[in-house]
């Protein structure tokens, strides 16, 4: 595999940024296999993601570290720094439905995401023969009287593994403000509608008695706020009369999985920006 | 063109209706051409569609109007009756914006919709013009003042016109509870937005606050509560960071059209019902 | 699970069908759940798929089984007779890849398609270990010298394990005409791409040289032509000039999986009709 | 409107261009509003599209067309150069079908495709009306007798209008070579099928036959193999054993409008490369 730096900068918009940016690349021998670039007009926000070959390029990694803070500092940008060689460490906290940890589980070992899959944790036990038929480690933490506590001991699992971020595959408990400010844009949730509507419990219910001709699913950053994150992915299919709630249901997963793995797969290319209540996608 | 009867019936769900029904126009030498059922097992509901040719068939029109009160008491149905060579008679109420108007008077002008146009009534003059083009007669009455002589004055047009139904093709005013009660299940408007996300004003703007990935539209009957009528079409489509609120309006203008012309396919060939919030469609 | 009566009629169209059998299982209390009827005008045949409850109906199984050709001779139609109390029994044919067999696999432990498998056959050994991890029997036999011999063993197992009916889920061989025989209309295949675009070998590499912006999946009955059987299921997904035959390929694993598992859903409710080289799907 | 200058850079790859370029502008001044860079790693080949403001920027237009041969010499690309100013000449070529030249003029009107229309060009008169509507001068060149007379007094309207690029709007006759050759990457077409299936005449017909359960669009650049062109962008739409030929034909119809319009979009806003048989669409 070859190894590459990824570069996202994300500032408020001024001329000659890119130039700046690519010709710093340049003039160190880099070879830019990528870069996109979007300047949010309405905000005067400027957002770059730029990938280039470390072979052949004059700076090792620790030395890309070090130079970056200077040429930051000189164009008064945010930035964030990335090797491709760097597996990002993914937790999956699941309860029940087995449907998107089985599509993620598949997914890795089809080598259609490149992620590393240190633990799956459950508020139930019912899950653990999944995880185990795909030799990932399980933990099960029901929640027993003090929320806390589960939370506490999920957090230590978290820690312990190193975990890059976090993403809630039908968890079905809602995660305390204090939890997510120590993954901040970093837990990934999955909602069975079209958010914003029918945020919030029995989406598929709440669609059914509403009539609508079309159902969705979400994948979104989550926030202390429920089901009121940046959105990254969203996905709808056409329903009719005939179809019931369980038959939503069925459809729907389909679509949970797909926007999941979506999302999955451009935060670990770290192609994901949050700006405000938006996501800008590469 | 052949001509067919087309029978709707909608009633408590129980034994035997198919066969009663079908046994009737079986018994008078119809040929069915096209039958649908359906039985909503939650709600213990029964709707059904029959169409059959007139050619060959023992009762006239007529008759079969006459005939057909004393199945129905028999049986206990509540139903409709239509015949494919009665041609409806359409209203389009609009406002300035032209693309439903134009894409409406165009599928007619194509043979897509089979609907008489005898009337486009605007709050502006705006569309005279686009009216004039595909010479349907266009009355302007602005709301100036007193919004019921408004209302009262479009009524007198559509009682004139022997108006079967009204499509509020980006039709900018509420309509008054009186005036939806004289038209019930016959008026027909287009929301941009995919319902029950963004009612009310401005949806693209919603949907931009609130970085949505998909946009919709819906077509749904009128009902005293705003934009929370039976559903008929709904459709979405895919944007990105990129797309500003004038990317979506143009984009949604699509979704418009089509959502606002599959309703009126559905409605001039009998294939809508309405029960409760929801429509079951054949 | 309450049980229902599946009657399919396929025969020239002609008046009264659809009464003549309604009113048979009406005659005899039965309680019709769904029909589907279908006049195909331009080649005047019908087809009709009616469900109704056994429970109060006054024919037990097998006397239902003993009156129906009475009927289909006094009718002149052509009928097939099913059960819902009557699983139908999968063979799934693989070669290597392993998402079509895993996702029916999955469908199947979640309740979603509701079927017996009672084998797994591959000509490579490969997915053995998937097969297991379901429970589900696994049977390799290699293509080595013979082929006819090989085939001649995937047809006794098939035969022994009473298979009604056989899914290629990825299956990289080509049946011969003595095989597809055996099971007519009873094979159901998949491939990559929407036919009859690329069909044949490698259809990603095809889809990637002609440049096209969509790909696509099929699923079809096997016939001796290859690629050229009934079309059940196709669905298309959007690409970009950015999409390497690889991104294709993992793109239309979705695609596959989802035109696959559909077409084994209408198969086992018995929701589908070959006519000419076209399907009849209610 | 702004003036933004947009530079297309198409050549081999190598390092360095994205800086190169991207210096250039930011050392005469220039605002980079948006960059769109593509390596093709197969085919080691480079695009790019810079577009940036000319407020502010250095050159004037005259004196950045003579600038800009240097540049490319030295950096050995290919590069074409544009003003959002300057906009194109688009001429329609038509037969009887006018959905497709009903929703260009449209979409102009509305200001959604922001084009000039200096000829409508039919080898039937029945369209002449609809140009008219919109005030757009019609020409009709029937065939009779000499195909190649008509083409030449086709070529001297495209002449004398100074026409930048020909649409053919569902012209149902198929361009000589040496016509085309004339217009370079500069005549696109709509298809009505997912190319390359069904290819050539009557593709509903064929698609119909074929009992396929998804029927598309395509738009492509014209070139002497017919229907062989790159292939700008696809549509596709589900259908169902219930649709006829007369179906199809108008569910195209939105397919068709779609994806030619589209094609239009990307090309008047220089957003389409040809790269062997293969567009780049940035």
């Amino acid at each position: 595999m070859r190894e590459n730096a990824i570069l996202l900068v994300q500032c408020p918009d001024r001329k000659g940024l890119v130039a700046s940016v690519t010709g710093f690349i340049f003039a160190n021998g880099g070879n830019i296999v990528r870069l996109d670039q979007y300047s949010d007009s309405a905000e005067q926000r400027f957002f770059m993601r730029a990938e280039w070959e470390l072979e052949g390029f004059a700076l090792g990694k620790p030395a890309l570290a070090e130079a970056l803070p200077a040429l930051a500092a000189r164009l008064g940008i945010s930035y964030q720094l990335f090797f491709t060689s760097e597996r990002l460490r993914m937790a999956v906290l699941v309860s029940r439905q087995d449907h998107c940890l089985f599509d993620l589980l598949l997914r890795r070992r089809a080598g259609e995401i490149d992620v590393d899959i240190p633990a799956v944790i459950g508020n139930h036990d019912d899950l653990r023969e999944v995880a185990g038929m795909f030799g990932v480690p399980f933990h099960c933490f029901p929640v027993e009287g003090d929320p806390a506590l589960q939370e506490r001991r999920i957090l230590e699992v978290l820690a312990r593994e190193k975990t890059d971020f976090v993403v809630l595959a039908r968890y079905m408990r809602i995660l305390s403000p204090a939890f997510i400010e120590k993954y901040p844009w970093r837990i990934i949730n999955v909602h069975h509608s079209f958010l914003p509507a029918f945020s919030g419990a029995k989406p598929y219910h709440q669609a059914y008695a509403r009539g609508v001709k079309v159902i969705g699913a979400t994948s979104h950053f989550v926030t202390a706020e429920l089901d009121a994150g940046p959105i990254i992915e969203q996905e709808t299919v056409k329903i009719s009369h005939e179809d019931s709630v369980a038959d939503m249901t069925m459809k729907g997963r389909d679509l949970e999985r797909k926007v999941l793995a979506q999302a999955v797969q451009y935060y670990i290319e770290h192609r994901l920006f949050v700006d405000g209540g938006r996501t800008i996608i590469f």
